[in-house]
């Protein structure tokens, strides 16, 4: 639970500006909101640093809309992922400052810039193809307060051009990689640092490629120690998760 | 490449304790060792703060010792996984202070301890079958200088069982989750917690869990978004880049 | 086969209402009745309870028509599925009570409102996108003679969610729970009542979800010993079991 | 928790038979118990009616032991699966009444006999070669409280077989039905009776059976609705489900 | 090679009709015809008793004409599979009598009506939705000289449908059954029968039937030893094969 | 049923040599025989001409005497297959005359001679190790009536091989081919000859082989279409089938 | 790097016709070019003979022009793959001598033609559908220098139409062939000539095709020792690694 | 067919060494053996300028010696893969010079030792555990008159070690590289050379690696363009063909 929305909702019912059941009502939309076809999740920014991404593949247009003006009541930042052109004409009727990014397919709003990360995150792509989901890794990250560093089309086949960014991949706290096709560029990043390599395979490729399973299956079994693996395509968790290693630990903020 | 192991060799050079060609064959093996059989990486415990692990599997006893005594000549903490009780017998010929782990089938050497994290680490497993797979985890975790905290047996049909844990969690700067059959404690987990998450999907099950591909499938695609996810039984892996995460951040001492 | 009808048939035969040769084709129709490109299966309802349910995907417009048609004939209520708003069009000119349920995409006709449950069911969803196929459930259980509790947008990220929903469920003689992704929502759920939890994985998701698979075997597996599975998808299969399941038990009316 | 015996410890401490730490440690305990390696989930016979059952396969003997012997403690009736005659050699130490299943692999104390069932459960087989499966879910039903019809071997290339059975069959409140190769018993059944079917796929066959995944397939997508499938060889989980089903529903009981 | 044809055309070349390179060139194509783009395989009417099939996906509509064309100046009967209306509307220009089969997708040539058959051929379907397939069987068996009987709809879950045509089916000397979903009419009617049964599995489904893959597994583990199988939605083949078991058997004719 | 021993029974009856009750029971026996672990089904050999077939695999052995035993007061030849020696060691118990194939590990007794065949049955392995497959075929079509030719080793990559063989190939009613790698022998002969081919893919190979999975895709994919499969390395089920395909067609004798 | 490229760089440099910070870009530019969202690799055509080939697909059409446009100033032939009609209108902006193959989906500028083979090479076809991926095979060996021989529609199904083949077959240095369906023409192939076989599945099929990974395992599978395979409709590969196998060998180049 | 044999069996035939009945049994010998368990193709030499190789699993032993002593009356040298020691024990006796190569479990006969390529070939493995792997492909290219240069364990994690190799690998003809894990070392050697490199999939890792098919998949989807795959663990198939790539082009000697 946001402690700071609470003490000031407490404050205002001991003045008097809110009357019982209207605060028993808003104590309890701190931690989540009923709408109907969803249940908002406002507690979660607390448990985890960022009000709850709004996934637009299968609801309607209403709904995210619907969900968007909700969080923006609690929240700065607010992300919509796998949605449109459309989605976005119409959330920038409820937030005019909306961004629409065209490769990443996704809407972000972002009034808070506060830095928050120890270092730089750098996001890595192995072909062309592959940027649309690195964007939407390094949108989340920037979104969350990091700086972000985009080094795109460094795939294995011209190992050179990887080697060549070397030096700007070991400055950063930790380093996200792009790649579809067999997926190999983490296990040489994850060679080449001492941080954590966060991979996202793509469903970049043609044939046994299979969507992306191929490259995710590499990166599963990268004889690098240092890498993990996310969700093919999944650029939003990987600077979700590359966010939350590269933030200042605060242990006592929790 | 270790700096400071450089410099004493060539202050030694300097000295004359060492003629050229000799001198020559050290610095290019603190980069890696050719053993014929292998090619041992030293210069990765640089690279990335670890000596390489051993991967018994597949590799000859005596393989695997070759690797371990060369290792031992350059690192203080060195890890054999998936090997067995009679590797161990011979390991011991060379290192008798090397522990072995029967449920986990780990080798380890520690003669370094100093910590190195900033806050704990937690180590969870969904049932009691998934502690082989966790105590690789934690084995590693520790020889890399974290403090584990251990929490065996949460699984979800229980739910109140991992709720009675939230606080130790929440002071963890990441946590290790490992479980085999639907493979959903990572996502509770997740949702309780505002740091990463390491998902080890264990092969425990029968029938359609395929061997921890379920487990596998279910973590990477979790509603959680602070997840990530490593190969199957790779208890090694996850300890590893947990304890990257947990390693204080000191951009200048690469 | 529906004794009742039988009675009344067998009396009008009597009477002389009927001749030989009507009375031999209508006692044969009162089990199935041949319309060329399908064998109605009258029948059913006496075994399992329900009318042949009409699955309208692979048939033409006119087959589904036809189909209904004959089935309006000897039953009260009758459910289309995978069906689209043009075959709803023309169902009205031969039925004009019948609903359209947009999201479930269902036709639904529903003349008879008799409760049969000993308690209520509980639908539950892990998210917004999982209504459309637990619509299909309530719908169908509800044309049952059930009385349907429909619980929202509870998924495993946030616990806490569904823990809140814990008294509600614990009053349902059947939950269903439909979930994509990891599909782990039923896991939990199964932990927390002590009735049987009807699991249906849903093709929501993306990536490594492969359509559905991922929530099924994770289902499958559920370590929850009270969760049985339908397929992919199948609300229809999950409220139509879970209504045997709420039914009163006379052993005698069979 | 179990209402009663929280009553009965209650009571004791009044009179003074508990100090109050040990009163703290047995209420908690009524929930769950730390026993190292396991958490041992004594609230569940409250929450699901009946105890944890036992999974032997990856835990030790001595582990298998230590719950079971936990277990006894609270509760009457215990099932250890997926075990073998050694480990049941040790189980009859702490439980001479244990009984030992040689054909289902499970170990069985059975000290309440109440019945619990409105009507009988039907267990079938396909082949002779699904009966260990079969009796698994038979012993199941039986330690639940309910009395099992075993019809084995009646399976569709002679489907004059099952129809011969089609009274029993229909006098049952559920049926569970076991079948590996192509899994098709369970639809037959299905036609055949108004009750719910709780199918087991198994993994009997060879070639493309692949370990039951065939007979799994099959099952989730029966044509007979009243269908719902379980994990391969899961007859434990069959029936616990079909037990579930068969109570009498006793709404204030909970 | 047409031997009745080849004699044709020595008669033709001894008489004069040809010179030698024409003769030379024809003998050659009576074999196969080399159109640039395919190569005509006029010699599989011998080997095979039945003139190539055009298989219609993947190829332009001229080419599908052109070797229409190419084919009907040597066989009396032509199919050509997977095409559709607008390849019939030219194949009429070439082909008057041509027939377009709307739900099969098949344009059919058929001006040799000789009966070839010892016995009738019956094609069974489980469900209205797979007669499509089951049409493109019927079409070939009867282009090949047999006469079948269509029984539509007998689907297992009500199985007194097929055993209501125990007796037509006992008649036939082979049997076709066309089923998607679970795919398990194959095996009883193999139980039913003794004669060979050509199982054919249909994309018909949704969620775990995966195109189709679910009823072939089916009908590859069929406990009724008298089934083989072809490949999903394969209407076709099993129509030729069924052919050639159908067909008197004359060794001499070789 | 068996019409002769039917009648045999009635004329017993009604000389007195049986009794009522007994009569009774036998009459039922002819259908088949409830031994307790399995219903022995007496009335397939009347529906498809063999007796039962006893799978052994997952079978005790002392059922598997049991069942072959009840067989033999019935049928003169009966087959046990994927069985072992220690099995036939019994089975000789009750039957000197049994005898022991190794390599196809099957049991066969053979009473039975009489041909039923109008042709030779060709079976055809493309290597040495698919032998044992294509023995089972072979073993079961002689017990079955028929005469073989086997054709062993002709793969594909030596196709002068298996054209050598194509004048045997063209006198055979039916042809059997096992192959395991790429399975691709059944196409090439599929287009040498003018009869049904039974395709048996076999388990041989190794890497992405799995197992015959291979195989059985090329097999099902024949462009010959006049190629039909059953599963892998259903030696038997590709000789029953053939057997039927091969028999005399006698339509009254049903 | 291409060496002739970087003496006439230097040269200029030396002449004063470049400046030194122009000289230093160029010389890296010969390398590889960063024009954000790519990395053209120009160097790749020293260290394999070729220019870098544009895969189209995931590309957008600004993005395949810019590539091109750079490739252009570099080298003299270039390839677009998995392009289209609308991106060939673009490129013919920059390069008016482009052509467009419309069944291969691929552009071509081909200014250089100098002979680079030893000897011809052959790509083959199973059917009429498979030649655009054999056409991208072959149009791609041109540009790179070799004389092609086209051989279309020879399939297993009718054997001789391949052994008619064989004298050009063998006289090749290396033959391509490309199949869909089972993918056993490769196989075939091999067992005929003495030279490396490329094999090119294709997605060519329906049912258990499975998009080409039938015929994909059918030719890692081949019994033929000659045989190596590239991805599904790889045409590009199988042409380009044809081309090097047939290129002459003078290991001074390098 | 072997023409110099030929010549010399002619020769003698005219001498009349042989009668005429032997002669046509040797000029057919020299095609193919039948020797009841395989057709030994000793016209493959010729065709592919090697003997067939054994492939001894699921072969017998007195089959694998049988035909080895068939093969070594019309060979030099001969390969027996996928076999053990007793094998090699019973080979000596027929051929005293056989070498047994433990790790690779292969038996040699080489009594020909001309070289016949144009330069090296390299064989790169992965890790150590690929090893045996690569000894197979190694001892067959060494058979087939290569100069092989082993370069053992220099995997992607640490790209120095293979980059330290780029001198010669480029002095090859024809490079093989096997791998297990994410299969990656292809596609980074496939970059660094202008040859081709033949990729050899090991079943070496555990968990999602599948026995090899992450690795498979890895490689066939390898973003580098001169690399083609062969089976899992198919070292013999490697180093065949990359003989045949690396044997000097003498077309008229076919």
């Amino acid at each position: 639970m946001d402690l700071r929305a609470l003490s000031h909702l407490l404050e205002s019912y001991k003045r008097g500006d809110l009357d019982t059941s209207e605060a028993v009502k808003r104590v309890r939309d701190l931690q989540y909101e009923d709408i109907g076809y969803a249940r908002v999740d406002h507690g979660r920014a607390t448990r985890q640093g960022f009000p709850e991404v709004v996934f637009g593949k299968g609801k309607s247009r209403q709904q995210v809309v619907g969900i968007v003006e909700r969080l923006l009541k609690h929240h700065s930042n607010v992300l919509v992922t796998h949605t449109d052109a459309d989605a976005y004409g119409e959330i920038r009727n409820i937030a005019t400052d909306a961004e629409w990014h065209e490769s990443a397919r996704l809407i972000r709003v972002m009034r808070d810039r506060t830095p928050r990360g120890v270092a730089k995150i750098s996001v890595v792509t192995a072909g062309t193809s592959d940027i649309p989901v690195a964007e939407e890794a390094a949108l989340t990250a920037e979104a969350m307060g990091n700086s972000v560093e985009r080094i795109w089309a460094v795939g294995v086949a011209g190992i050179h051009r990887v080697i060549a960014e070397r030096e700007v991949l070991n400055k950063s706290r930790v380093v996200i990689v792009a790649a579809g096709m067999e997926g190999a560029l983490p296990s040489v990043v994850g060679g080449l640092v001492a941080v954590p390599v966060v991979a996202v395979p793509t469903s970049i490729g043609y044939g046994a490629s299979f969507g992306g399973v191929t490259a995710l299956l590499g990166m599963l079994n990268s004889c690098a120690s240092n890498v993990t693996v996310v969700n093919i395509d999944n650029g939003f968790g990987a600077g979700f998760v590359a966010s939350l290693i590269n933030r200042r630990w605060e242990p006592d903020a929790d």
